[in-house]
């Protein structure tokens, strides 16, 4: 049905993402600390999938219908995003949370520099990711300050931080209910910002917008039933990281509460959400659709 | 010389900070689990001296010529660096860091809650500032953009954050030029932006930004060297922790690197810069150089 190439496409979009993550990491390390932004670099430069940011910068083009529709806002929100990303696995790999030694088959950061400075190159990507979304002329400074709350709702106490605590809550249920409330704020909140920000620095009208908020629900969703099947099912080595981590931590997973094939035809609904939720933006077989495809074809 | 009273002024600022950062808290509360929210609040409403908030209100009022002359970006933008200076002290108390136990005279946040979550009530607040800041109505959004990256690049990997970064490196030298840069950094860079996002809240012109500035950089020195000599002849139960703190340490401070005489003095000529600064603002006795009087003769 689909004539569209991913592999095409996303290399050229991860390139561009990693282009622009490293001339902003250049400007941060301008005026830090040379020890803290090597640390921040470490981990921001160590070449994960890019998903939200190729997310969000998709969005502006769809929206916007030309490649780098979304101006520097959208280059800079796509950087933030990763930036904020970033900090999160930073933070939980410490220690005192998830304790974790190996991240995309190297060492995690505090493994390599040290707890304290951990916490701190954590702490300083996420302020300057901020710092870099909000700086700009004059005229980009309200779509800035937008962009600056979509980002910051999404990640801080009512998102991301907020599924964090949830995760590590003691008294979590065996729960559907549960599993989706938890995963719409611990990574969907960011997934689903970083298609809203898209839409908005390409200029999105409110339809585009809430087609950007029901396709960055679903595909949030999707990844983490995905992510949850890969563990059971994925190779240490294409995961760069152990699996089965999540059984032997006694985590509730989709796969553990409704079934492995109920997960499957869960997350395959969500795809079709996503899907269905582009078509009058893109038409029937373009980059958003495939990525959506994509969140659940992965073997890593 | 002077006729104006800091104390009949300074209390009900600092009931006016209060009242907004309890606001600002039921908000953030309304949208977070509540474990999470309780542990932000617990660090965030335990009645500091709300320095940062205050300065930012008054140079908001001094701009505009009238009492909450900056509206309710000037509110936030307050309540912003009271949420970024608390969830700094919350992590620098960590194990990892300076190792705390008291913090105001009462146990530090991850002593109560456990390092896990103080971790995560950090990042919150960090966080939640950008998004109260940045979420107004469209007509405020350039001016709120303009403070996110006001507060963003002070708090972050070139201000605050870095600042941090100096004060655990192991091969400070004992120089005053070292000290100066460090608490730049470390303390006065946020301090400035207080006085720079109040003075960019209540309108200010370039003049006026450029005395906010000078202002702001010489009242967080003084600021600096006046804790450094409190830590050295204050009281244990005037301060609500332990004092001799720094000498214990190893820690540089300015009466160990210049001794305590020549210390005082480098703090009064700080405090006459930033009175210098803001006679043109407020006159010959108004709060700003009052507060500025107050940063070297507080008991505490």
């Amino acid at each position: 049905m689909t004539n569209f190439s991913l592999d095409g496409w996303l290399k050229p979009q991860q390139g561009r993402v990693e282009a622009l993550l490293k001339s902003r990491m250049d400007a941060i390390a301008r005026r830090s600390p040379a020890r803290l932004s090597e640390a921040m670099a470490y981990s921001l430069l160590d070449g994960g999938k890019r998903l939200r940011p190729v997310l969000c910068l998709a969005f502006a083009d769809a929206v916007a219908r030309a490649s780098n529709g979304g101006g520097e806002p959208a280059n800079d929100a796509a950087c933030a995003l990763e930036c904020i990303h970033t900090y999160s696995l930073v933070h939980d790999d410490l220690p005192a949370m998830d304790d974790d030694a190996l991240r995309r088959g190297r060492p995690t950061n505090h493994k390599v520099y040290g707890e304290a400075m951990a916490i701190l190159a954590g702490d300083a990507l996420l302020t300057d990711a901020f710092a870099l979304l909000a700086s700009g002329p004059p005229a980009e400074q309200a779509v800035r300050g937008r962009l600056v709350a979509e980002l910051a709702l999404a990640a801080g106490a009512g998102g991301m931080v907020g599924g964090q605590v949830l995760d590590i809550a003691e008294d979590r249920p065996a729960e559907l209910d549960y599993l989706n409330r938890l995963h719409r704020m611990k990574t969907g909140a960011l997934i689903k910002a970083a298609c809203r920000m898209g839409a908005i620095a390409g200029g999105a009208d409110e339809r585009a917008l809430q087609a950007a908020e029901l396709y960055g629900d679903a595909v949030g969703l999707a990844f983490q039933i995905a992510d949850d099947l890969l563990d059971v099912t994925a190779s240490a080595s294409a995961m760069g990281k152990p699996t089965g981590a999540d059984a032997a931590a006694g985590r509730h997973t989709f796969p553990a509460v409704v079934g492995l094939e109920p997960a499957r035809a869960l997350a395959a609904g969500h795809v079709a959400r996503a899907v269905g939720a582009v078509r009058e933006l893109e038409g029937d077989d373009g980059p958003l659709a495939a990525l959506a495809r994509y969140s659940i074809e992965r073997s890593s």
